[in-house]
């Protein structure tokens, strides 16, 4: 019907591998992005991410449940100490606080179980992003639930550190002297292992947005940590790095939990060591604002 | 030199118009990858990103400097107390927190300039990344320096309210009666802005890699909640979307350092309200783990 020459043929040809080179591109392209940014920033775990699943949301609009309860406003009760009792307060609560230490060596000793209570009690007294209180403390005693914690965190802390976390994060850990075998795990009487729920479900099964999730998990942990310290137990905060899914497989909890930390939780060893580490001074970190004037 | 048919042509066109739909759609897709993200996750603030700048890192590798130091390991000295005063303290300390609210309604009375030093040291003890302390709080009590604040967050979260947010969020905070109208920025004596520092500086210059920094911060906010609620000072936890790089610029920060948080510091107003919620009993965040057994 048509006459094709030599040259349109080649023409046709270019054309052909041009297409089939750029439909690639795309892909290629972002899993490129996606591999640089894993390299770039090795400590974001694969298995959390601070979003509710855009797909669910977008394809499933009817799915998620507004909020739609009213909450009656009732005066504020406030306890208010004299100005010198404020600074000998918040004097004290510095000293306890500057003498916490993230320990590594944990007695097996058994601790009681009435403190770990109240001490999550105080976590959950964080503020959460539209009082959603995201978060589920899984606290793990029996011996052989710890030990299958610390085979699957060494299993992947090993290639954490041989592979994942590249020559320049092992270097900067050099100091606190930590590698894959995590005794702790085994040692400690208590594991908490915290949870940051991506979503929640409504009393209807509808799902709820948890607004700012990791970021208020995270200000519960704050507290968390404060409030071992000052009952007088020691512990590590560690957030193991890509351990998240198998952990929370192991433990039975639902897909909407991610793990962001796991506290071991205890009495130091006897023979426990710290790095000499110092913490930066006030005038380092705090700056006063003052306007600017000509 | 060569024929080109009628049929040819359309051919060849009909692979053109291909081929420029294909090379676009990688752009299109990826813009309405990130559009759908920012229409699901509306409160992942736009300059706040918890990574290092991707491209920096892999075009300038020898920019960033690794932590060369060694440092000693001492014995590490703890503080133990008879079980029934852990027992004792931990209720005590869970009691403390459970009367923090979050705070709407501030005083303009002044607060001891010497709390606000001690409760900001006491968040300085939150443990980080590599014990890089990846924080800056920027403490504002000039009235024109609140000013501006209000007027650049007022400005953005009536955006925030009306367009960015959504109907589904929106609804979400009718309960706490909030809206753009922050009035707090205005009255509070100390207003606290946290920034994370998304990357350090070593004594050469060079870049230092922080480490999981907005975890670390939102710990260190915990820890400085848990400090002004001990010295009986009061506040709202508030993440003001979307004005991170307005007020870091009002405020001189340099570009490393984003807006994690504002915390507006004092005595609650004598008639302060807030909205009567209950936080979720212990059995609802705590479970016990135990091995399943056949």
């Amino acid at each position: 019907m048509f006459l094709l020459t030599p040259v349109l043929v080649a023409l046709v040809s270019i054309l052909m591998v041009w297409i089939f080179k750029n439909s690639d591109g795309g892909t290629e392209r972002r899993k490129g992005e996606a591999r640089a940014q894993a390299e770039a920033c090795p400590w974001v775990d694969e298995d959390l991410k601070d979003c509710t699943d855009v797909h669910q949301v977008e394809e499933d609009a009817n799915g998620w449940q507004e909020s739609e309860e009213d909450v009656e406003h009732i005066p504020f009760s406030h306890t208010r100490y004299p100005e010198r009792e404020m600074v000998r307060r918040s004097q004290e609560y510095y000293e306890l606080l500057s003498k916490r230490r993230s320990v590594r060596f944990i007695s097996n000793e058994q601790v009681p179980m009435e403190v770990i209570d109240n001490v999550i009690k105080a976590a959950g007294t964080a503020p959460s992003g539209a009082h959603t209180e995201p978060w589920t403390f899984v606290v793990v005693k029996d011996p052989d639930t710890k030990h299958q914690i610390r085979e699957i965190i060494e299993e992947e802390e090993e290639i954490n550190y041989l592979k994942r976390m590249g020559p320049r994060w092992v270097t900067d850990l050099r100091k606190f002297r930590t590698n894959w075998i995590k005794e702790y795990l085994d040692t400690a009487p208590v594991l908490i292992l915290v949870f940051k729920q991506v979503h929640g479900f409504a009393a209807n099964g509808k799902k709820k947005i948890h607004y700012y999730n990791e970021i208020s998990v995270s200000i519960a942990c704050g507290i968390l940590l404060a409030a071992l310290q000052n009952a007088g137990l020691v512990t590590v905060t560690t957030t193991p790095l890509n351990c998240g899914s198998r952990l929370r497989v192991l433990l039975g909890r639902p897909a909407n939990e991610k793990l962001l930390m796991l506290l071991p939780v205890g009495y130091p060893s006897e023979d426990a060591t710290v790095p000499d580490l110092t913490r930066k001074p006030l005038d380092q970190i705090m700056l006063f604002y003052f306007l600017k004037t000509s």
